[in-house]
């Protein structure tokens, strides 16, 4: 129960939670997930807008997963604001929050691990995102097969910002029966076109300003690419244009088929496709993408 | 629906075992699940009517997977009879067999792998089959969370046979959040105490009468193991019996900890303990274990 009348539920347990759920089901209601890392903007409040049109009631989950972290990345200092998150979800018509420690969600003994393909194999997983941060989509894997075993919902939503996170999600929802819809939410943007996200926190007043011309880079590389110029060209020019318009490094910008995210091997596109971009300024390492 | 109205419904995909288990989902029953590779005997039917006294009605799958073989062993000559396992199973007064094929489980494009445990973490697929068998609990672990979430069962019951395997299913259902309790159901035994198995089919008569000497040589070091002989004195004399039953490959008999297999540091029975064995007589590998 809340401290707070006003704000809505937050929930520790998976027991809990499952009561919740099942007092819900009982009465007829459909359930929507949106698992977050907390730090909530106007981006997520999107995704339970979105949860909210294809189901009755909505749990947001709030849980800054260590697994998806390497040792050297920013799990320490990434924003935590509970109190805020609360009050916004409850504004946002959120039903319940589930906040789990970590000690729920990785008790001792926890050994077992889901990859969504190898090396081997391929799979949405490699290459990307999966090469500069090797840790991540093997924690994001367990954690939402987790979350989606506990809610047991109807359908839950992702952010297209993460794109490549929302193709392995769907691939490993798709692999192992899990019975939830995966459903993908448009990327919600500033005024001047940039991605919102947690970590745009991070940035200095001069570094926003930066941060700002990576979607207008995007978008006319995108364009060119739709125009049929050859990838590795726009992919060229996309590099030197982010460096140049103040980035510090960029780890790919590249064209892909959008659901595989493998490339194309005319070297032009010829179905649908996506740019994703990773790029850092400072110690702010951002990502983007958009269709084609 | 069956070809012989007097056989169980026989059903190939995964959207018609959901709809035949939303049926019962909708009169308020209960639903219990027996994953098995086929060639069904006595043993398998004693999980069904486990399931039975704890479900109004049981799914037993019946599905040789590939994923769980590696390339040297029996894929290819595993024993496959769905009439017969059609007609015990409904004798035994199973509701349904489901019996997929590769493709509806495995179809293009799957990538997803489970591992319970590694090297560096532990767990209960690390040793014993796991070393024997290195493929083989990364595949059961793929297609139990697969069948698991297909059928969505209250109770899923797996044999004590394979005893570090249903170890392993135990804590992938644990870690993973599965909703369905894991049951294990004793291991059925002939009049001689050889463990049933469908392998036991592969075995000349000369073979069977050395097969049977094994629960007698496990029984015998269970009992020394529980009056506290040290654990290393009682492996190695069983190893030895075992050999001199006619036995022709013993990979391994042990004694661990009953539920993650760990071995005893002090050396002597402190706890719950469990005997393991695999040994091959000709081209037939065999497993049992008891309770110490």
């Amino acid at each position: 129960m809340p401290e707070n009348p006003e704000t809505l539920p937050i929930i520790r347990t998976v027991s809990e939670l499952r009561a919740v759920v099942r007092g819900w089901r009982l009465q007829g209601l459909s359930v929507g997930l949106v698992p977050t890392m907390g730090a909530l903007h106007a981006g997520h409040l999107t995704l339970v807008e979105e949860a909210k049109r294809r189901a009755d009631r909505v749990v947001t989950s709030v849980f800054v997963n260590p697994t998806q972290f390497a040792a050297h990345e920013d799990l320490g200092t990434y924003p935590r604001q509970e109190a805020q998150d609360a009050a916004l979800l409850t504004a946002a018509g959120g039903a319940v929050m589930f906040a789990p420690t970590v000690a729920e969600m990785y008790p001792a003994g926890f050994v077992t691990s889901v990859a969504v393909g190898d090396a081997a194999r391929g799979g949405p997983s490699q290459g990307l995102e999966g090469e500069f941060r090797p840790a991540m989509f093997g924690g994001v894997a367990v954690v939402v097969s987790k979350l989606l075993n506990q809610v047991q919902a109807d359908v839950a939503v992702f952010g297209e910002k993460d794109w490549q996170q929302l193709m392995v999600v769907r691939r490993m929802a798709a692999d192992l029966d899990i019975p939830t819809e995966i459903v993908g939410s448009p990327t919600l943007r500033d005024d001047h076109g940039l991605a919102l996200s947690s970590r745009n926190a991070y940035l200095s007043e001069a570094e926003l300003a930066v941060a700002r011309k990576l979607n207008v880079i995007l978008r006319q590389a995108a364009d060119q690419a739709a125009a049929k110029r050859p990838l590795a060209a726009v992919e060229r020019d996309a590099y030197g244009a982010i460096l140049k318009a103040g980035f510090d490094r960029v780890d790919y910008v590249v064209i892909r088929h959008a659901d595989d995210l493998t490339p194309f091997a005319e070297g032009v596109v010829t179905g649908p496709a996506r740019i994703l971009v990773a790029a850092a300024i400072g110690r702010t390492r951002l990502i983007d993408n958009m269709a084609v």
